[in-house]
């Protein structure tokens, strides 16, 4: 275990299956379960890390895939790594990459994974051999193959805390066979990350593997109990989570059953609300989602009622001089009232995209210290129960 | 002179034909020369209020013309004025809305004002007659009449420290005769205004006169003789300033020599840093200009060179770790690489745009203090010499 010697994970607390801990990065600590905010191409969007830590963010990731592509992992890492590239000198996390290649491959994977149907399809994955994934680049139209060594080497010159294995990111839409078979795949891509990533340990970063096997509990335990047999520093939950909120509850709790309780568990790209007081009971540490950001960009804020936010493009909103939550100390609420980030959305104002960001972000962490504190005071079921009741009000009654 | 008790405009030193102040107002202080920056639509595109006066900033401007179609001068009026609505609690100025109903309607005004002839024409401006001037709002197609009094009752509601009389902005390509018709109409709508302030005056704001008068010394003259005997606060210079910079400092020279001395004197629209520097020693105390926030959203930093700027999406820059400006102690030269916001605009993360937006909002502030701080030690002359000559250094030698 002297791989990860300078990460740690502590749990402080639990509270029925949710837990408290503290992961320790060599660019700080962050106290979970907390959310991890999407700095996609290294920025998120329009929050500067002065933003961020002022509304009390711990950690960010960013996608290997953008970065990759533009501005190159050498440039990142001739300009120090993405710490020093974004100023944002805290933990951090990047993906393999494969999310990202095989959402554009198969359209929005986005969409795919979580059920949904579209008919795009990009066509920008080439094709996904036991060697790698080759995909088009959508910046230059280059062939490009990753293999689970590149992602490795790929994610050592951006220089995050926090890596992940390369894996086959397979869509709802896919059989049973093909899952089983795909994850087979995945789990030999995983041990060809580690053994690489073991090779060329810094001791800078600590690898995540990730569970696959779809909606399916037996390919899920199957996943699980390979990861926990190797040497990763954590483990993620990714892939199709099935096709609606109950499913997707249903599947986290029974793959999060048979994780080795001594790593943290990351779940990919889940951020509601209610998903994440139902997930941090089922145990996952951590989360990210780009929600929160990408809401603020519609003119949306984070409020707990029964759609999770308030819409400010909404003329009810014209002259209403209340901030967006009379309870929330963020620098937005403290300032501005719903009128006028209601207009700065009507004008198209930049600002309110930043505005929003800034509550939405401040939400979130507030949201994760709340879930957190609640685990420490073991009142962990009471305060969920309670959240999930005021999430059940209609947003007009506000 | 009770009419502006609440307001004051002294000067502390003059250095040549330059003069250093300091402009009171019931928000604060204005240290002179300063620079105005435009929050178009009560808002400064991206930059919040905290880092508007982070980077130095003292005021700032809002337009009548978008404000009094959305949100309405009512909602402002309603929601506590200008100062409350936006967070920004410091001096402010808005201006009468007939630059925008004049240049929306003869097309692009700020092109046809400096003289430049472009195609466009919107005919939004319906008519021009001695009660007002009739448009049709771009908002929802209403056909409304703005008359001076108007202009006086919403500048009222939008609660601007300091206001601007009705004027008709003329275009370049207008003959002698008619520039001089329309000067006419503008002192008299200039005596409209003016009696309609006095008659609701409240003590909040003080009033200024627009110079007109086109690019003809005699009429130029005309205008300020009318305007200095006139109970204004304070004088602002508008209008065509003809087709280059050299017609422009000639213009602004032989108007401002006429100007009352103990008035404060903006000049509208303008902004670059030789501008800056010619204008501020022809004795202008304030400056607008759209340019330093608007050069920031299409990746232009300010800095002292023969472009007065770096084009941060120029490839030379992909790879520099260097900040901007080396001497600059904005937070964004103290934080980021021009490597990274090359990435950042090549990729259309709009932190570019906050980024950049903050950078030169710190430049402005800082050349402004650099103007005064001259004045005062009496070496405006060599300081501004020394300045014009870095501005002749090729971007490229940076």
């Amino acid at each position: 275990m002297s791989l990860y010697k300078n990460f740690q994970f502590s749990i402080e607390a639990t509270s029925g299956g949710a837990r408290a801990g503290i992961l320790k990065t060599p660019h700080g600590d962050v106290h979970t379960p907390a959310f991890i905010f999407c700095a996609t191409k290294a920025a998120t969007r329009v929050a500067t890390p002065q933003v961020l830590r002022e509304e009390g963010t711990e950690i960010i990731l960013a996608n290997t895939y953008h970065l990759m592509l533009q501005p190159t992992a050498d440039v990142v890492e001739q300009q120090g790594g993405l710490q020093q590239f974004t100023g944002w000198r805290g933990p951090m996390l990047t993906d393999s990459g494969g999310f990202q290649i095989f959402s554009m491959g198969h359209g929005h994977v986005a969409d795919e994974i979580k059920g949904r149907r579209t008919g795009k399809n990009e066509k920008s994955l080439l094709k996904i051999t036991e060697d790698g994934a080759t995909f088009r680049s959508y910046v230059d139209g280059r062939k490009i193959t990753l293999t689970p060594e590149d992602a490795m080497d790929i994610q050592r010159k951006l220089g995050a805390d926090l890596v992940v294995v390369l894996d086959e990111c397979t869509p709802f839409n896919v059989d049973k066979a093909y899952t089983q078979k795909s994850l087979y795949m995945t789990n030999r891509w995983a041990k060809r990350c580690l053994t690489h990533f073991e090779k060329n340990d810094t001791g800078k970063q600590a690898l995540y593997g990730i569970v696959q096997g779809g909606i399916y509990e037996d390919l899920r335990k199957e996943s699980v109990e390979f990861l926990n047999g190797e040497n990763f520093f954590a483990h993620a939950i990714g892939g199709s989570l099935g096709q609606n909120r109950e499913q997707m509850y249903d599947v986290v709790r029974f793959t999060a059953q048979y994780l080795r309780k001594d790593r943290p568990v990351h779940l990919l790209g889940i951020g509601g609300i209610r998903d994440i007081w139902e997930h941090a009971s089922q145990g996952i540490d951590t989360f990210d989602c780009v929600h929160p950001t990408r809401l603020a960009r519609h003119g949306g804020a984070l409020t707990v009622n029964n759609k999770e936010r308030i819409n400010l493009p909404n003329a009810r909103y014209r002259n209403d001089s209340r901030p967006i939550d009379e309870h929330c100390t963020c620098y937005t609420c403290r300032n501005f009232s719903r009128s006028y980030l209601h207009h700065l959305v009507r004008t198209g104002e930049p600002l309110a995209h930043s505005l929003l960001s800034i509550h939405n972000i401040h939400f979130m962490n507030t949201l994760m210290r709340t879930v957190r504190q609640s685990i420490l005071e073991n009142t962990f079921e009471e305060t969920k129960k309670e959240w999930l009741q005021r999430l059940e009000e209609p947003v007009g009654e506000k």
